[in-house]
């Protein structure tokens, strides 16, 4: 299929997983957290009963290691009967302290890529994390001034980014979205006549996944790594 | 002191306690807490210490309900010297939750300032609250019709208001911001020469207290109420 990306102005970039290591580290604090409970249930089980349980909180608590945090802690206590060691709440505590504070991992070629692009466009960060671990995230990776700005959308559903084209002041054809999710990156932009690429994480939360149904014959492009866009795009 | 507001094209409006009722729901939660603690410590030490926690968390969990409920969390392991029950730790998240899904309380006459400011200005919330419960709320309220978008800063010092009039593309004099927070809505605005004005709220967090030698002689208004910046600005 060819897709003309002759209009675009503004480029949208996902942070987590797109531009830098995010996924991984929810999958090793599930680990550490199973690990913690585990004389309770199986590793299998608790992973599955948090996972409802942060389904469960996403309306109250949005995306993000806080809200994470505070279900870790509310299904400890579930899990246990109401039996869990208040150390192993601290332990709990600490599992999130330690997520905002890692260091960035860039991935492959990262900058490059920006630094190309933001020649000839103007760059954004389109996130649904948290704006301080994410202005933390830029600020500490060096990539801040590749970025025009940050937009933190509180869910990438269609509605979320037709309101944030509108504020842009630009048309549809005149977005395109790059990201790791094909829920949250992809098909919400071409469901509104924007454009998207898509480049797969090797993680993918089983929220964010999506039927082969739901992206059939939809208009986007799939790249293995990040520096391909500029193949596409030059 | 005269201020010249003929040349403003955005205002920016403060949230929590600017447009509806948040810092009471703060007092009333501390209150909770100090209750559900009382075995360990008195209310007046229960409240010192919470706020040099939520100081300290500060830079790791920023602003908001969840950061809040985490520091609580945490400072009831500590003050109970990991004594505390279980079913007191559940009660904590639930304070955050009542908190998360609290109606909107609208302070008087804000609905009608924004109808009237809405056709002469580009209207904006700037915020440091969190973004999902912010919307909710501006959705709940009736009040998204008003305005263009909502801006989340991870923090309200100069740096985040120059950033943000970057990404406006507007001039600092084209800027005017309302707010309760002297701290947060006034006097970062008149450092980069926008405008501000004070409308103050019964109840102000520590934390966004200021002495009066970093006001003194600085060009904002202060009025009682909101209603009363149709005034000064028609």
């Amino acid at each position: 299929m060819e897709i003309e990306y002759s209009n675009i102005k503004v480029i949208g970039f996902d942070a987590d997983d797109t531009l830098w290591v995010n996924e991984t580290y929810f999958r090793d604090a599930e680990a550490e957290f199973a690990d913690l409970l585990s004389q309770f249930e199986t590793k299998n089980k608790i992973d599955q009963e948090l996972f409802k349980m942060e389904l469960k909180n996403l309306p109250m608590y949005g995306y993000g290691i806080k809200g994470f945090v505070l279900s870790m802690v509310e299904m400890a206590l579930e899990l246990s009967n109401n039996t869990v060691a208040n150390t192993t709440i601290q332990e709990i505590l600490n599992i999130g302290k330690r997520m905002i504070n890692k260091p960035v991992e860039l991935l492959d070629g990262v900058e490059d890529v920006l630094q190309t692009l933001s020649q000839s466009y103007r760059l954004i960060v389109a996130t649904k994390g948290d704006l301080l671990d994410q202005e933390r995230k830029l600020q500490q990776s060096g990539l801040l001034q590749y970025f025009h700005h940050i937009e933190v959308l509180s869910d990438k559903k269609e509605e979320n980014y037709s309101k944030l084209l509108n504020h842009l002041d630009i048309k549809p054809s005149e977005f395109l979205m790059i990201g790791n999710s094909l829920k949250s990156d992809v098909l919400p932009l071409i469901n509104i006549k924007a454009h998207a690429i898509h480049v797969p994480f090797h993680t993918t939360w089983l929220h964010e996944q999506v039927t082969e149904t739901e992206t059939n014959g939809k208009a986007y492009k799939t790249i293995s790594a990040l520096p391909e866009v500029l193949k596409l795009l030059n």
